[in-house]
């Protein structure tokens, strides 16, 4: 009976309760942790519309909440707006008929995301919610007119760069702006509960976070170092124009020269943000991705921009879209990236593996405790590892001798995102020294499921329960994270102390969080919101699985049964 | 010794040395299939040209042979030319700096292809290779005009129109029409010797054909039923126009009723070709695999055939655009395909369904012992299975009622070529009475590889020996293959007279069909031109595994190994 009110009380409350409880003596740590779901303190973790202010206001519209917490900005028709105001210091909330793959620069840029249509499962909903930001899908009565950049819902008229606020958690959207309380990251009643969960949980847990910025607010919710540090992402957002024009340079050289010349003027920039980033998580490893993404991504469409780089690069502008279009691929997701580029171009492993490691070597100098983890995107074959350490080996010796060092601690491992590699991981951890489950690309390979195109069929199959969940939101156990299972014991069948960790998403799933808990992952690594979250749910997959273990011992028969399928899992290497 | 010499016999003398030798009993009929190599048979499948006449012409460039035999034609220098000359009645050979997926028909109406760069993978290598079509690619010292249509090689230009021979098994180009020798499928000795294979192979045949045409001729070469029939080819290549203007009205559809109609004008096309295909395969199976490659595919990029398309929807060329627009897909090849499609438009599998069992009706009544197998392509999930059932029960119902039949005999199965399938064949297996390997697909999301890009990086890959060879010309057993073991037997643990075989490209390569053979597939499934290939191959992995049995079993030890292995195998499902 009581379990079942649990879940009901909002999360600070749940919280406030369990830990009163658990002060009181009333129960115990683990029952303590237990009377708070992953979801509810989702509630804790997002700033929301002030409740007071809230009760008071009408709203002018209602939809689906897409994503969790409160969000104001002047509102914008397009992605490209959204993307140009923000440049301009502005914070705006995109609203569209519905979303599409060309819209995900727009809808990272804006504060949130409002639909006229759409479910739970159109692409605004999905994107949304792997990200943690607020937003509301399906807000059937609101109607965009593109073209004069405003919208009506009954006689209302908002136009373009009006004030909106929505409540992602709720589906209401507000004329203005109103005000909003903070997340309650640092409510004491929410940092003592969390020190219980992390009395319990056995698993590490580690962010995804590309900034320091990033970096240091994951610290404040609890996170053991990054587990993912997406080397491309100073290539967006703020800050980017000049490392991205170096970028594209870079992409659009025809000869190994041009490329180093780029790449030679880049180094400064990729040095002092992966230096900020150790820095802000000084005393924990950070992991370093080498460039992911197919080249393609970062071409240029505006024609001006293109011009620059032709003059810039000494080519006509004809040779610059000759030389762009020949980087288009029919499938980016399967093409030309990851360390298929650090062999196909090995100046950029070895220009980003210097960064990482003068780096290092500053901050070493100045005293800090940096540790540095270089990891190998997009992996399928050992010998490719193999071809990438030989450049971070030599890069290694140079460093060391410029800075007079005899050693830079680091370790140097690979995702495990392709089938391939998960099949293969007994020899891939002949030379890997840690893994990192990229189960984002895993179960696009796993399924053959194009993330970016899975809006013309994957609502079909959720509504006629052809799947019984999206699998970009959970592990699929019987797919993905079988693959996981036979990765894991093989690579430790030849390396014994292999650290394996998970990058992917999923990593700040609770349900995922318990599977890797239960196939005895080191670490999960999720982005810097869902760190409580995974916190929480690695505390709760621990005293789940003493519950399990407690009850299975009066059956020998069981508990004989269960000795039978781990010998024959064991076996599976 | 004897053994080295026999590599370098030219392939009819080989036949015919051991047949000879086989008659006069100085060598067994294993030793005498053993006495000729796969590669030497391909030699006696095409035209070559005369040995004599070569040997005293000066070839004017050379290239990579990437698609064996001999074969003369006119220069053209465009695919539409091509096609264009060759319904004039012309024989072509096409040739380009390099061809690309548009060059498609082109290709297939040319007697040869040439292009000026390009490796053994590059796009038309691997074309022709499939079709078994004569080309030479990367002859790097040709230089194309396109514009004033004519190349040079040299001092010597050559213009369209002006005669070529090429040699594909060599990669040497020849100026003027050389003499033809003939290929040997009607060589009485070719034929008794494939019979020699026939009496030693455990392996079925059969091919991939998706016309009455290739159904005849892969008869002619030994095919004991169809692998793969692709309905979509129908839409491909001569007498296309009308039902691929149906299925574009189809496409552009936008309410069920529209679609229903377009299916309805559809219909009598794909019955047509459906039952030509069974009539030319009379008392062997023929495995229909529904639609499967992305819609999009087959939007018309041509304007005045967008106007038409409009007109005959009745909508405005804009309403028509924003329809094409929609189905654009980042990543097609993980996209809305296969049976997805099937799924969220179940009345094409429907109308697809109805028009192989009407035909199949219709041959019973003529006295035809046809027999469809039924494959649904690009399955995940068994629920995708059961909801295609539904519709194939239903149809084949309603069908043996309007024929007054009780029932027509057929068998439902399903292509495994995505990862998750093969992971959960188990349960796949309860519904799917047979399983056909997708190699292709497989290796493509087992690597992460798209096929269409792997040009970027593939040749890089195969020269610094990161990978021993490209996973798309033989099965990679550690991953593609450990995946198809899985599947065959996990298949087999729910259903154990699951039939299972290949027709992915590999059906046709030698080791492949080797490898096939020792995980227990019942058939291959190739292209025409590779049916004896696979024949002697099947018949060669017989007497391997003989050989390797007879020389483990003096040693206990190795023997008691392979157990060990088999155990741990069978264990894992």
């Amino acid at each position: 009976m009581l379990q079942c009110r649990v879940g009901k009380r909002n999360g600070p409350a749940a919280v406030k309760m369990a830990l009163a409880m658990y002060r009181e003596k009333l129960i115990t740590k683990e029952e303590a942790v237990m009377r708070v779901q992953p979801a509810q303190l989702d509630e804790l973790l997002h700033p929301i519309v002030d409740p007071a202010v809230e009760l008071n206001t009408k709203a002018i519209a209602k939809g689906l909440p897409a994503g969790p917490g409160g969000a104001s900005g002047q509102i914008v028709f397009s992605a490209a707006d959204a993307v140009e105001w923000v440049k301009g210091g502005k914070k705006v909330i995109l609203v569209r008929d519905e979303t599409n793959p060309e819209d995900i620069e727009g809808m990272r840029a804006a504060q949130a995301i409002l639909t006229a249509r759409g479910g739970m499962t159109s692409h605004a909903a999905l994107v949304a919610r792997g990200w943690g930001k607020c937003c509301i899908v399906g807000a059937g009565l609101i109607k965009v007119n593109y073209e004069e950049k405003y919208f009506t819902v009954g006689d209302i008229v908002v136009k373009e760069g009006q004030w909106l606020t929505l409540n992602g958690t709720k589906g209401t959207v507000y004329l203005g702006e109103l005000p909003m309380k903070k997340a309650a990251e640092e409510n004491p009643d929410f940092q003592a509960f969390m020190k219980l969960c992390d009395q319990v949980r056995k698993l590490k847990v580690r962010t995804n976070a590309d900034t320091s910025e990033d970096a240091a607010r994951a610290r404040v919710f609890g996170a053991e170092g990054i587990g993912l540090f997406r080397t491309e992402h100073m290539f967006y957002g703020k800050n980017s124009e000049e490392p991205l024009f170096l970028l594209r340079k870079m992409i659009h050289s025809k000869t190994e020269a041009e490329r180093v010349a780029a790449l030679t003027e880049l180094f400064p920039y990729v040095k002092s943000d992966v230096k900020g980033t150790m820095d802000a998580m000084d005393g924990f490893p950070v992991t370093f991705r080498t460039l992911d993404p197919p080249l393609h991504e970062f071409v240029p469409t505006r024609i001006d921009e293109r011009e620059k780089l032709a003059v810039s690069l000494g080519i006509s502008l004809d040779e610059l879209n000759k030389r762009a279009d020949s980087l288009h691929e029919n499938n980016p997701m399967m093409g030309h990236r990851g360390v298929r580029l650090g062999i196909t171009y090995p100046e950029i492993t070895e220009m980003q593996v210097r960064a990482i490691f003068e780096a290092t070597a500053e901050l070493l100098k100045e005293g800090k405790k940096p540790f540095p983890e270089i990891m190998i995107p997009v992996t399928c074959h050992v010998n490719e590892i193999k071809h990438q350490y030989e450049i971070i080996n030599k890069v290694h010796a140079e460093v060391c001798k410029k800075f007079g060092l005899k050693k830079i601690a680091h370790l140097t491992g690979t995702m495990i995102e392709i089938p391939r590699a998960a099949l293969t991981a007994d020899k891939i951890a002949e030379v890997a020294q840690f893994f990192s489950f990229g189960t984002n690309d895993l179960t696009q390979m796993g399924f053959g499921f194009s993330r970016d195109d899975i809006g013309g069929f994957l609502p079909e199959y959720l509504d006629q329960k052809i799947l019984p969940e999206d699998p970009f939101q959970s592990i699929d156990r019987e797919s993905v994270g079988k693959l996981m299972e036979i990765a894991t014991q093989s690579g430790r069948s030849t390396r014994p102390d292999l650290k394996v960790g998970i990058c992917g998403e999923h990593g700040g799933d609770p349900k995922s969080v318990e599977f890797c808990h239960n196939i005895g992952l080191n670490y999960v690594s999720c982005s810097p919101f869902r760190v409580p979250i995974a916190r929480l749910a690695a505390a709760h997959a621990v005293i789940k699985e003493m519950k399990s273990a407690k009850t299975s011992k009066p059956s020998a028969k069981k508990s004989a049964a269960k000795k039978t399928a781990a010998k024959k899992l064991s076996k599976k290497k």
